[in-house]
């Protein structure tokens, strides 16, 4: 055969390799420190504990966690996050659903498929989670997307935006999509205030909150960053997390919280895409969660990223040239850059890799364009040296630009 | 809230919990034997030797088997799914890619989202496996059925409509999906001559082939059934196959060759369902692969299912009246019964609970309709007691419906 072009379907013609994705696989197996990637620190997973939980939940349970379970998820598996959750000041309502899911982003991906049409609208930060908008663009979205300040979404510019849209563009509106807490990208982090004004928004404009909180669990600091879904009395949120941050990514592990109706609906589209997230993963979280070692796990986790958030507004301070601005995030996993008006990410990214670093040019984060000046640094996965000496690195990048 | 109608996709929208699925979710709870499931049987789990190779796993490569994985899968599971193969006929191409998947399921889904349009059309047998139809179903395509006998597909057939086809209705054919070799619902299995036939229509009419291939390793007679892909040399065919009813359905764990354009493919639109199949599933496979696990365990999973399956073939031989026909599948899960012409399943499938036994009416495997008089009944699930005394049940209700 010549070519299968003829074969694909109009999406996967349309859908093409990140160029700036690329890039970066070919950088990171070079000895250029990487403030791109957003992988955890792999000391932050509890391997004895999960090396032994995994082979106890073959053995006690194996029947069942060998099996095919139902898709909404194992029982064992949804009871224990119940439980977490309350724990943690998620509140989950008396007619919610809850549902394990492979990863958020399947999460995601389903909220897509199963409450968006082409062209319906959804809201979201700018910058916003690039895997939000990637599931939310195959559902064939399009995004009116509001900017941040130091604090996240800008709820006063995002009441103005939808007051003045069209009538006929109101009808397409279904979700605002936030990461409130330890923003992916910005590290920005919601204020109690806008949380309660996005819900008021939410109920003018008769909208669905979705709620994407995988780094909740580790903030640093003593905050008042109520889940939305605890203010929530209306039932317009849907609640999403994900193990990846506190256990291990590698289990694929997402859970979600949401009006009854809507997980009816969740579940049927899932059934079509995997039956079913792997029993055996849900198991291990399950007695992970159950055995509390999530929970005496998460003080060591904060620890670790709090030195290495530490380090790199650290870093930050001592030497970017001045007219740079950053986020002073309260945990998660990223720092968002804006460097002077004149400056082109890409261009410095190219620069930066030459001097030995690299990072996500903050474009990637704008569906619908803009953020040319802006980057994505993650604090995570590297040492507090490396993040000491890529920020040094990045800045001596900057000033070369900066001529 | 006083609803959520407002908010569900047109795909939401149409979507239905299957009534029939609702009535056996119902009756699995009391003590009605089931003929209705596809359960692999919890005996044929290596229940031992996955606990200790989980541990073993999560210790040894815990850094990686924890952590985020490529999209297409890790290489370690990759490597020894391409030897696993080539072990047992399934010949990987030069230009072929391999890729992890949650399940077959999602290689499904992939598939539809990636080489279907609303309208274009999916020729299958007819009964056809549920799960195809459902995620092709999604994707909007059309189905042209073809009659089974016996052996499977009636490739004379299929090449006749084929041709008669009208010439716009030509260009939306794009795939045909067959699970050639003990297939789920109907137990056949193609002959060789038939393999051949399919691959030179699929060349005439332009076409790729599904193949997928659960069963290949629970086949219990020495037979003829080479794998399509080895037999294509045109780059053809999407392998697919499941490590579901060979290791353990609860790891979801399928996989597919198929040629690098379309693999690329398949990657770019798995990326925005959920990033990555888990890691740990991955690394269990592999390491029970690599041991030999997987191999070594063939030969009793066959013993056990081919014991069950000559338990329900004498069953229907010694109490099934007159005019009722089966296939003699030569492994895999299910045997096809047709029933007398005036017999309709649902109806009989009433009936048969009041008698204490329970099974899959066979309508639901025929997407455009018909089969009426069609039954799936499952023998991988029950012991041969079950089996036995389900059977008896199934023929006195039938009996009693016969007057």
């Amino acid at each position: 055969m010549t070519g299968y072009d003829r074969f694909f379907s109009n999406l996967a013609s349309s859908m093409r390799a990140s160029d700036i994705r690329e890039l970066l696989k070919l950088v990171e197996k070079g000895d250029v420190i990487s403030l791109a990637g957003g992988l955890p620190d792999p000391r932050s997973f509890p391997r004895e504990a999960i090396a032994e939980i995994a082979g106890y939940v073959v053995k006690e349970y194996g029947e069942k966690a060998l099996q095919y379970s139902p898709t909404r998820g194992v029982a064992f598996f949804l009871n224990a996050v119940r439980d977490f959750a309350k724990r943690h000041g998620i509140e989950v309502r008396d007619g919610d659903g809850l549902m394990a899911t492979v990863g958020s982003q399947q999460g995601l991906y389903l909220i897509g498929r199963t409450l968006l049409d082409p062209g319906d609208i959804v809201v979201t930060e700018e910058p916003a989670y690039l895997g939000a908008i990637q599931a939310f663009r195959v559902a064939g979205a399009r995004f009116l997307t509001v900017p941040i300040d130091g604090q996240g979404l800008r709820t006063d510019l995002l009441e103005e935006r939808l007051r003045s849209l069209p009538e006929e563009e109101k009808k397409k509106l279904k979700i605002v999509y936030t990461v409130a807490t330890c923003n992916n990208p910005s590290g920005t982090t919601l204020p109690l205030e806008r949380r309660r004004h996005l819900l008021e928004i939410a109920e003018e404009f008769d909208l669905l909150i979705v709620e994407d909180d995988p780094y909740r669990f580790i903030t640093f600091a003593e905050s008042e960053a109520t889940p939305i879904k605890s203010l929530d009395k209306a039932g317009r949120v849907i609640y999403m997390s994900s193990f990846s941050k506190i256990l291990a990514p590698g289990l694929r592990l997402g859970w979600l919280a949401a009006p009854e109706p809507i997980v009816t609906k969740l579940e049927l589209v899932k059934q079509s895409i995997d039956l079913h997230t792997p029993s055996l993963t849900q198991y291990i979280a399950a007695e992970a969660l159950t055995r509390g070692v999530v929970d005496q796990h998460l003080p060591r986790i904060r620890r670790l990223y709090r030195e290495k958030r530490d380090a790199m507004l650290a870093a930050l301070e001592e030497y970017m040239p001045q007219g740079v601005k950053w986020t002073k995030p309260i945990g998660g996993f990223f720092v968002w850059t804006w460097f002077p008006a004149n400056i082109n990410s890409r261009q410095l990214l190219a620069r930066a890799i030459e001097k030995g670093v690299a990072f996500v040019p903050g474009d990637a984060f704008y569906p619908n364009g803009g953020g040319e000046n802006t980057a994505r640094l993650n604090f995570s996965y590297p040492s507090p040296e490396e993040i000491r000496e890529g920020v040094r690195r990045l800045a001596e990048a900057l000033r070369d630009m900066l001529g």
